[in-house]
């Protein structure tokens, strides 16, 4: 199976992996949030290959995570922007991030700090739960079937069925 | 440059891909946190080929993000476990999850419901600001040079030189 096939499975992470889970695609992602338009620019600051920026973007922007604009002063210089979806992303960036803080450092301390202009501080982000407010972590959740998953759906996790 | 190689650039994002930005590892961590343990697990559940399942795992237990242990009443059958380093990917995943249930539902609902046990109600995850505990999104983030970006670093993002 490729991976743009997993999308088939009722499970919301698949979905997502089955569009962004490339990880050079995860890579122009950060680059469009690091400031990046331009074909060029995502070829030099990726690290990803002509052919690979342009797959990439070409099928990005097929799923919504991209749009594909012309510069009003430059037609035919195309820039690439998030949409809205894209944008939905920070989220995961930010996870991805903060993980990479805490285990590949190093021992030198964040590269990059990521800081919340609303207080002005480091944004250090928390992940919490949406009904109460308490932290979440692997230890205290438990996935269980949702309403859009399928009368007649695989046993995709553990404890399920 | 391969994947494996962008962990060279000082930033977490790109180290944090460097080591699971496959999106097959990905799967494979996802399948962890839903209870799986052993490789025929893995390929069932994954939809990866048995050799890509095989050189993800080999790589994943190299990088610290799973451990290789033997089952102790069946001694030859290895089980992989996530480490506390594998553990701590469940913010990326919970990231993941709701952005595909926002993005990729199909109009039918979250295939799959997580549960904050503490609370017992959907975790539906916010991701807020350590210092304010402010909402973040991608309008009020702003990255620039953390403590272990190099003095002669790379223009990683835009803005910042």
């Amino acid at each position: 199976m490729k991976l743009e096939e997993i999308g088939g499975q009722p499970c919301s992470v698949a979905r997502a992996l089955s569009v962004i889970g490339d990880g050079w695609s995860l890579m122009l992602i950060r680059d469009a949030f690091y400031g990046r338009t331009r074909f060029s620019e995502f070829v030099a600051h990726s690290g990803a290959q002509k052919t690979v920026v342009s797959d990439r973007l070409k099928r990005l922007v097929a799923d919504g995570v991209f749009a594909r604009v012309e510069h009003p002063d430059h037609p035919g210089r195309p820039e690439y922007r998030l949409t809205t979806m894209g944008e939905d992303l920070a989220h995961v960036l930010l996870a991805l991030s903060a993980w990479g803080d805490r285990w590949l450092d190093k021992g030198e301390g964040a590269p990059i700090r990521i800081v919340h202009r609303a207080c002005g501080h480091d944004a250090g982000p928390r992940i919490v739960c949406g009904h109460c407010g308490g932290e979440l972590d692997a230890g205290n959740l438990r996935a269980e079937a949702g309403p859009g998953f399928p009368v007649d759906g695989p046993a995709i996790f553990g404890g399920h069925r």
